[in-house]
């Protein structure tokens, strides 16, 4: 089983850029290794990737380099969902030609109060025209961002007619109601449910989940894999609240611009703070709250190299 | 001033596609045509027009095939914001460089909750980019589909910034107290306020603006248009009454849907039923629904073809 080797832990990349807001693909493919050695996959191209900043041509040459540097296909889910049908038929096609082992896939996201038929419709033309045995789809529930939900129903219809390539499901909802739904309807079946945070990362497990996929295992990525590793240990209940304390110091800002922010206080370097419009950076005030939160729980990140 | 070729009624033109979803060019120039002889502008990928729906690609080709059949392009105001940078600028080059009078640009819509800051940096990297005197922007306020709103503080910092290149605004949000805002406060400056509605043209006409675009412009064009030329004359209210009329019988339906049905059933063939996911077309009972509720204004399209 191809997909096997994405459970666990995955990060949604963030993307350095330049200071002209080009991507930086030399230091992309630096922190992925980083990611990687600390067993933590790679969905690049999520939200907190800023994925749909992105072109999809710049998007297709990064899979080229990650690839081309050595990093594991095996271990990539990029994200591939876009709003026209075409672009998301070209990248996805592109993934699999690549060999990545899973892709993430938004539902066409600018169009509200579509229909489940309409989805289910988009979802089956993107299968067909890929055309790939190997292409295994996970499905992306963030109803908060893209404002387009992944109901139980669709998936129940995607699973019946596309059992072998409908692969799983993010849940970043945060709510945990609707991922235990997930987990007790479609898990069984060998649909893996990923918690979008690691917030449920434990829960999710002892549900029988697959991990997570969580904007923190960017900076934390060793401590959450550990989890997903030994959760059934005794201590995963203190792993699991020491994951909370670290989010928790990034709650309170804008979660991608604060992210970019650890990693340049890090040893990432000061570069990484580009994000692109309609993103900003931390402020200076927030990005002295911010080191003063990480201090008061000694967070580094050993091994990050500018 | 080429700007003001775009003053009155534009449509967002509906996208023609073949049985298996590709572009319809020769549909597409054929009803662009039809619209320009009733004096109706084409703001071409709009939302109505499924334009998110397209690649960048697709829509490259589109603008050169439409200015390649010898529609003017000092009539086309193609939309042309995506979430990615890269793409923006894409297009809006393309589109300048081909001459279109005007585009109309949504914000970059996947992030919610963004700053004034963050969409202003947007604009000014697109305006900064793209680097044409000859660029004009009409804004894209469309906050129920967009989620992300143009707010008047943001119109207010991008006019003092860059006041040749900012030319008006689409307010597609249905909120008249809004578009008399800015009717009274950026009109007076030459900048060109737009209803998203004919519901609002006469209304928006006596406000001292611009003119609307209409989804429903793509199927009572004509007199949609002759309201626009008319509104000081003593019928103009009995006008915007039967402008009402007519969209009112589209109403109930989902509206790209019902537009495409209504010029299949009116001359354009069944052809134009086609939408990309995740739209679908209007069901056999909606069809019949409509089709009573056209036939009760005795509605015809005079002169569309196949």
């Amino acid at each position: 089983m191809k997909e096997a080797s994405l459970r666990g832990v995955l990060a949604p990349v963030v993307t350095p850029f330049t200071p002209t807001l080009e991507v930086d693909t030399e230091r992309l493919v630096r922190q992925c290794r980083w990611l990687v050695d600390r067993n933590v996959g790679l969905a690049v191209f999520g939200t907190n990737s800023e994925g749909n900043s992105l072109s999809v041509g710049e998007k297709r040459d990064l899979i080229d380099a990650l690839v081309g540097a050595g990093l594991p296909a095996t271990r990539m889910m990029p994200g591939t969902g876009a709003c026209a049908l075409p672009d998301t038929v070209d990248l996805t096609r592109h993934a699999v030609a690549r060999g990545c082992a899973g892709v993430l896939m938004l539902p066409p996201f600018y169009y509200k109060g579509v229909t489940d038929d309409g989805l289910f419709a988009g979802f089956a033309e993107v299968i067909e025209r890929v055309g790939d045995a190997n292409l295994r789809i996970y499905l992306y529930h963030i109803p908060q961002v893209s404002q387009v939900p992944i109901t139980l129903s669709l998936i129940e219809r995607l699973l019946a007619r596309y059992p072998g390539t409908i692969a799983g499901i993010k849940d970043s909802s945060g709510d945990f109601t609707n991922t235990e739904a997930m987990l007790g309807r479609f898990q069984p079946r060998g649909f893996d449910v990923y918690s979008g945070s690691e917030t449920f990362l434990l829960a999710t497990m002892r549900g029988g989940g697959a991990g997570c996929i969580s904007a923190t295992a960017n900076v934390n990525p060793a401590a959450i894999a550990r989890l997903a590793r030994d959760w059934r240990s005794p201590e995963a209940q203190a792993q699991q609240a020491a994951l909370d304390a670290v989010r928790n110091a990034f709650q309170p800002f804008p979660m991608i611009a604060a992210l970019k922010e650890a990693i340049a206080q890090c040893g990432g370097g000061e570069a990484w703070r580009s994000v692109r419009p309609p993103l900003v950076p931390l402020a200076a005030d927030q990005r002295s709250a911010l080191r003063t939160r990480l201090d008061a729980l000694a967070f580094d990140m050993p091994g990050l190299a500018p």
